[in-house]
């Protein structure tokens, strides 16, 4: 049997998003069980945050020193920390963690200063802990195969690497409308010195980087802050040197009406080119240079990798979400049935499955028939 | 707090898989605990696989029937059942759970037999429990939009259906390979009189029916058994014939090379058309007629369904997965990390952190510069 | 230097839509000089088009017959005819000029009723000239590469055919608005007894068998005339049964809102898969079974015909030039006919033509049976 | 009846590409007539050429001045000349024509260098005769429709434009393999300091430019040669600066593997965003911010243009006709200006030839200093 490593979350509270993210995919391959949190720098919204995650109150912190504290001394104490705050609570959070032996997974980027950044490197080193950083995107399993190809070889030594992150979010002054998502992401205070290139352009690089095994060593870089009053950039243009004599070229705007979370990466070497979009994260172009394009499926012909085999190929990462919203409407189905109510749904029925049966019955008495017309009735 | 429903499995042994994805769906909300399970009928395996799933052993049971009897006495017996064997044992498993008061959760197609299925239609109705049919495919959110569209009355008077579902997983002969999916796929006794026209037309047939809110009335079928020696049909060709005059064309195929999992539905009618594809499943295309194609997607602009919100437009569901595959090797790196072992892995480090917080560092300098380049070493 | 045929044009007149394109396909190559026409039934409107396309007045001819008399015995008059008229007026026209040794080519279907394709496909036999029918679609370069393919055995024995074509600008009643292009394909008296199913589903039965090399042997077709007061069918639904055992699937309609022109060819066989869409011509799809698919274009890697050689891969190439080809490769019959030489050619002949019309008359027999199967033979 | 435009033609040999291109384009709309050329530099290869197109021998000419000279005299002589040389013959050809009032339609770019550009502006300024450039993408429907919709607010203020044209054929040293195609292209002497960026680049820095009506007002290139030995860049990137705030970016390469001719041009304002692809012509996105993404057709729905009404919509149609719709609307302007009249037109001019030659100029400047930014003004 498989056990589950003891888990806590720092932020995550109520109305984050994020935080929910890092739940959910905890629990998909049931390998953590959250025991602990801090999840709001707001006590009461911890609290309350705390009780609706069903955390022993005792576990529900108000901040996170105290929540290092105890975890360690607990014997059943906390083994990893999910670190799911705004950016300029990184290190913070993460050291109080690593200089007592828990794992930290921390969400990107690493900080919101470079000089917090440094700090954060030694404290890991230090640290008789380890430090996972949820580059997510380098989780899909086409970009695992994208990178392991480009190791192998297939496109022969890297000249070209276009990356692009576009989203439209921020076409207007979303942060003065009372969106959270959008105050603390163009607020220099929490986010750092960038902004969309912070919040979605280290996605880009870090996945370019990811890909194509190559470091960066030079940029130049025109930002720009398209939305008036905004005081981060919201649209970024690079122009990228790379180790070897590649070069680069990555966008990232969060004023682009039209893409919702478009990160796209084509890399180009002598032998050939890759591309995979992130929209389509089940797929990957391949052209061996000469020959026809061809498309690689997670799990189809030619997939090497061996992460993401939950599901067969054809059965988008999405299938289990539509069966996790048939379970999750049959448990509110069920709980309501507890209490005696009968709500209106759109479940499958025994009904439809009935359907369903006479349907085969009768596409094979058709068929027998060569054909004929069969009532359904 | 959510409470958490206790569940119990029926069939989803070590070599299943449609066992493994109700699990991870039942899990993905965190609304049930699997706490029982009689997951295979060979007890010895039975056994094995609930011990891997880190069942109390006491309620691992060797056949759905004790489970059901045991489980109705405890005090915290399961509430509900998920019922995911090969379809000839469903009636059977399904009533004993249903006859007790336990709800059932029930893969689909329905029965092996289309007297199975009256008697189980008759079983629900008597039961003081609900049934829930898992076709999941109505499950997905775009789809839950498409069927609100069709009943707010967007396409008009429904004119024409088309659904297909090809696959090619059974162009060759795979139950001679033994490839158990396979097996008991193509064989009458477990499977019923409909091969494909019962594994996957069911879902396309249930899938337009779903979205157009209209019943079949009859139809003509041509079924074939390509593959040579195969007893079953592996490719059906379905004319139907819907309630008010509405046709349809239906065709499902295990010999289509090219398509996985290819389920697609096209529905118009004299406003207007929709279109959509599990492939593609966050997408949606509605025509009202006369004016451009519109691609609505799940969360976006023009959504107004509920379902499907764990995530924003724009991620694909399937980022939930990549971002698991993060938490999953880290679980495997915390591991081997208490077993004193420091594997290799692809987890972004918190190097590439620093090297994240690097570049929007440079591409700040850089850009206050006039994008002058900027060193990244 | 390329010599250029001298050719005249039956029907094509101002409002014409079809005619205009076999004028712009004639000319695209320089292998044809529009000299003679009788351009419409009614005289003043054939004079005002012939003047409007720069023709001498005194080859400007009233009517097809006179035309035929007078051209066949100047000197340098028209060694070939393009018969553009409504499908009623086909085999009259046609006659006139294979009886005097004037090559017709004619655009499809070939004839309004089966009696009629029979007596021209006699007419054909006893003339000493040839005879073109312009199922454009087989001019395109990757339905040749598909054909090829197919014919070398790349799919290996072939099992499935799904062939569609929807339209939906026949949504609303536009015959019944003064659209001319909707008057006469819905009229019976000029079109035949089949509506969208002569007019845009020959042409995907055309395109199936021209790929696969298979010839249907029955069929059971559902008809349909969804908007009310039409007297032809405007959706049909066709099952086909091949020679060597193949399954077919035909949908043709004009009423599915969102479908320009989109033609849809899939062929599966024992080896693997074939795609192609009229609107994305310049790609073909193909999947060996068991590896990855292959993205072929235009003139691209694996391109292995010599048809649409004008521009290279990744320029687009259209409609126009699917025609031109036919044109063309008429243009090489016609030459090597006047040196008495036959060669092979992938041309569609007076016999595709009675095919269409035969199926048409099949579909037509079957529907108003209930969908009974039709013999094709 | 519609007049034909009497046409020579100075390059397009045997062996070349374009020249073909320019004639079917000339011919697709019956406006034009070729009666004269001088069409290589090679006179024996001049009079092959002439005599396979079937010009009266005495009009097959040498060299282009001969050729100027006689024609001007003669009283049918050509009223119009097609420039189809390689980049550097440019600035002679068309001077020779011009000064003696014969129009001249000239590929692209305008010159190989910016000095011969300005001498060729002047050369236009000083003739009684037209220069129409054939920038032929923006001949397509579908970019005259984006053009149309950004004039019209569509999109509000333009912010940010993305624009790349990458093709693959130059991934290896194909000028060394006798390929006459990458010999001129890759040779300083007849191509100017801008290789890909040259050849490529200008019709994405034009198209960008025409799209949005925005001037480009400094740039910062990155411009690379990735093959050994070769001279001129194949691969470029560039950040630009636009009159009124819009940032851009160019990436043209002629080696990326994949790329067949992948022009493409996003482009974002406060209001949406639109995309448009080169090898999916006939479409274009539309995002009003906001809102669900719309599919815009060639002759669909929303369509306002009237460029490129050939054929219905859902027929594709392809470059030669992006490339006669050039040609055609320069016959109205021939037209118009023998009657004296000067309309406002769509056509790419002289002035926009010497933006070209500008933009080349400015990106290998800048790329020499570093990829400093560099004015454009």
């Amino acid at each position: 049997m498989t056990r589950r490593i003891r888990l806590g979350m720092v932020g995550g509270g109520n109305d984050a998003f994020i935080g929910g993210v890092h739940r959910i995919a905890a629990r998909l391959d049931d390998r953590y069980e959250l025991v602990a949190g801090a999840l709001s720098a707001t006590p009461e919204k911890a609290r309350a945050s705390g009780a609706a995650l069903g955390l022993d109150p005792a576990r529900s912190y108000d901040d996170f020193t105290a929540m290092a504290k105890r975890e360690a001394r607990l014997k059943d104490g906390i083994e990893a920390v999910a670190v799911v705050t705004p950016n300029h609570v990184h290190y913070a959070a993460a050291r109080e963690f690593l200089k007592r032996g828990i794992h930290v997974i921390c969400d990107k980027p690493l900080t919101a200063t470079l000089a917090d950044a440094r700090k954060l490197v030694k404290a890991v080193e230090r640290a008789d802990a380890l430090f996972v950083l949820t580059h997510n995107y380098t989780g899909y399993p086409m970009v695992r195969q994208a990178r392991d190809m480009v190791a192998r070889g297939a496109l022969g030594r890297i000249r070209v690497i276009q990356v692009e992150y576009p989203q439209d979010w921020l076409t207007t002054a979303m942060e003065r409308e009372g969106l959270k998502q959008a105050e603390w992401r163009t607020d220099p205070e929490r986010s750092g010195a960038g902004g969309c290139v912070g919040d979605i352009g280290t996605h880009a690089y870090n996945l370019a980087g990811f890909v194509t095994g190559l470091r960066a060593e030079s940029l130049a870089a025109d930002l720009q802050s398209f939305v008036e009053g905004r005081r981060l950039d919201d649209n970024a243009h690079v122009m990228l040197r790379y180790a070897d004599g590649a070069r680069g070229l990555l966008w990232s705007s969060q004023v682009a009406p039209g893409n919702e979370n478009a990160l796209r990466l084509r890399v180009y070497g002598e032998a050939g080119g890759l591309e995979w979009a992130q929209e389509d994260p089940n797929l990957l172009w391949h052209t061996p240079h000469g020959e026809p394009k061809r498309l690689l499926t997670r799990g189809g012909a030619g997939f090497t990798e061996t992460t993401g085999a939950r599901i067969p190929p054809g059965h988008p990462e999405g299938y289990l979400e539509g069966f996790a919203n048939i379970y999750a409407q049959a448990a509110d189905l069920i709980e309501a049935h507890r209490e005696g109510a009968a709500p209106d749904h759109l479940l499958p029925t025994v009904h439809d499955g009935l359907d369903g049966v006479r349907f085969v019955d009768a596409c094979v008495r058709s068929s027998k028939r060569d054909a004929a017309w069969v009532s359904l009735r």
